[in-house]
């Protein structure tokens, strides 16, 4: 399971003004803290800042390089200036992910050659000119579409993480069954999987709680990849116990030592 | 979801005292603190007191009858002898569970008559002459023998609860993706399935972490019920959140009413 930590987003008030006021200390403090914690990738967005994303994405980028070495980032915009920036500054070892494409043809046209030039994975939303999906099928139809035409282009469908988007179950309760049964369907074309975990709980109470259960039930499904918060103790909790359940984590060695030294 | 109450069980040591001796409060707030956090049923063992298992399940039953009306009680015995007495001092209308029988002839052939007599529901344990099941296909096959004798004695299947049999992830950690792979096999039968929760953490630290996070699991696969301890938030917490999250809760009223009064 990879963890991409979710923390450095514009859409939150606090890093809105740490972009604006370049405030470096805040950003790298972001980034190491959801390091410790257990991210594999740092998200990158400043689609919401008021000024230039693209100068904003470069500020961001080249402040957390500057300190933390081979930092994996997760460049989210739905800028393709901004993404192009991003991928020719990004310079430390780990390939870097694209957060993210659809199933429409446009966009995949014009991001899909910049992300080959630069070796990057890419995350894909099960998405296209018809809009949302309802159904586990629907997903399974437009990943299909979006697996084909990555083939096309020689991308290798083993750097592509297909969401099958998450929607509040306050508004759809049926929605997290379908994403559920779409994780196999959408694993059986050779490609990974990765949920915006937090949509889940969105205008409910105590939303780490139904965050972390929808994430062991995920992770049963052979979810690959989730975007959420690694400071939320219970995400952290909720893989390392759903792992050892699963016979995924040998002799529990991971679970215990977690346990630990406090992580549990 | 329906959940048995486990904490009046003779392997306890406080609560095999409070047997021995006869301590009525004791037992009643067991009981009772049980069925405030939401328990449906309390399981009474007595199996493991040094006295006389007869009389001992008796007094208990006797005891918590005494205060609480209606209640309902899991019979939670190997003897006979200790079933047949439970079943007959058992006054409520609330229909009894028995825990359990299992795929061995002379064990059935004993108990059904027993328990058609009374109207007991059942708990039947995937195991035979043979032993334990090692995959999910096992457990079907078990699950299937027990069936077709319960219906050749003209037992309703649907008052018949299949528990698969948890096994340790410490000792056998391949065992848990057999026993949720095998709820949906053996619900195709038109019965119910039970788990008991606590053995799969057996040996571990943090066991109500790996409890809740299993019990989320099994319920995304159609579990109907579980042998646990309600005084355990986190069970509690598990059960609420997965159900509004598979669409159980319309409008995730149960989820914000036990929000409300600091149940999650």
């Amino acid at each position: 399971m990879i963890i991409i930590g979710e923390r450095i987003n514009s859409t939150r008030p606090e890093i809105q003004a740490a972009i604006k006021n370049r405030n470096v200390s805040f950003i790298l403090k972001e980034a190491a803290s959801q390091l410790k914690a257990g991210a594999d990738y740092i998200d990158v967005n400043c689609a919401q800042t008021s000024g230039d994303e693209v100068q904003d994405i470069d500020w961001v980028i080249s402040v957390i390089q500057s300190e933390i070495k081979d930092v994996n980032i997760c460049i989210d915009s739905p800028n393709y200036l901004a993404i192009d920036r991003a991928l020719n500054i990004y310079k430390a070892k780990g390939r870097v992910i694209i957060n993210s494409i659809t199933g429409e043809e446009a966009r995949i046209k014009k991001i899909l050659p910049l992300i080959m030039n630069h070796k990057a994975k890419v995350i894909a939303l099960t998405m296209d000119e018809r809009g949302m999906p309802k159904t586990a099928s629907d997903r399974f139809e437009i990943a299909k579409v979006i697996v084909e035409r990555a083939k096309s282009d020689v991308f290798n469908p083993e750097d592509l993480y297909i969401d099958p988007l998450v929607r509040p179950i306050s508004t759809e309760p049926t929605q997290v069954k379908e994403i559920l049964n779409s994780i196999p369907l959408i694993k059986s074309l050779g490609v990974k999987t990765i949920l915006g975990l937090s949509n889940v709980s969105f205008g409910l109470p105590n939303r780490s709680l139904l965050n972390r259960t929808f994430l062991s039930m995920a992770i049963q499904m052979g979810l690959d990849a989730a975007i959420s918060d690694p400071l939320d103790k219970g995400i952290v909790s909720a893989i390392t116990a759903s792992n050892a359940l699963l016979g995924l984590d040998e002799y529990c060695v991971d679970y215990i030592k977690a346990f630990r030294v406090g992580k549990l």
